[in-house]
């Protein structure tokens, strides 16, 4: 297993990190089969997106604020942050990507992306090296 | 392959079943990898959430039921429960958990939930055991 | 790894490649483990649903297409597509599945769907063979 520390500048990013876990592919020398990366945080989250127009992210970013408000009368949570709980699940927690021949397996476009739902924090990300069969 | 059951007692509601699932990797001898939470239904989910602060749960589900309302005019499916089968894709119906030295990596606050959107039912929880490389 | 072509023929679709990869898995030889289906673009993604009642589809379009509609003011992106970008991180762009006796565990009504919400389009979808522990 290895931890990737992920310091956030702002309440809501989303950071490239597809470089960061292709490093650590290569060092854990996974050949073929899948690294799970998992986000270990409550108003975090991460998916793959496209990693040419940065317009893409102020879009994906922009609708999420849209559909789920930092502020709303119903909220019960107390600390201010439901918000960022919610789009966590909505966007999910980990992704898996495929490794073959030592090298992430992505479409030409898709660039992995760390979800800060409620920062600026310092965050970690986790990836677990999954063999194929 | 490990199968576990849950029992929900509400249409919409999430239980955290992060003890039942720690003993079936213990159970089951996995020492370093990966546990797949899969949920066999498509009206039911999974999600990881803050275990700490009740309220956080009650706002994901809120927020589920004001974007996802149980009826709207334009649902064609007959069976009344749309909003359960749409909320179950949002959310997802897996969850990848890492495993070091037997033990569940989850951060301070997260707890594993099994997502229920159309309960009261009798639930299956399956689990897949995959070691790391 | 296996890569399977699925052509799509409307902008938003749901296809239904359940078999496919069933047939996948059966010739890759897994016996028992996890089949992760990738989808290598970043305007489609991959979901499971029910396969029973074709309704059910056209809700979970109907709705994503409510929430995220084509065209809204605040999108940057010039290329017209944002909202297929994110319906694509809202529902996902991998799904695991799990494999016991060289068959797909799936629920008695759960299908895997490819979500176009671009197309039509030739896309491709990857698959990586997990074993169990």
């Amino acid at each position: 297993m290895e931890s990737l520390t992920v310091p956030t500048t702002q309440r809501c990013q989303m950071i490239d990190v597809t470089a960061e876990v292709q490093a650590a592919v290569r060092q854990a020398g996974l050949t073929n089969g899948c690294v799970v990366c998992f986000v270990p945080h409550t108003t975090a989250g991460i998916t793959i997106q496209e990693n040419a127009d940065p317009d893409v992210v102020h879009d994906v970013l922009w609708k999420l604020q849209q559909l789920v408000p930092h502020r709303e009368a119903s909220y019960l949570h107390g600390e201010g942050n439901s918000d960022a709980h919610i789009k966590c699940s909505l966007i999910g927690m980990s992704q898996m990507v495929l490794v073959e021949d030592g090298r992430l397996v992505l479409g030409t476009w898709q660039g992995l992306y760390f979800c800060e739902f409620d920062g600026p924090r310092q965050r970690r990300l986790l990836l677990q090296f999954l063999p194929a069969a």
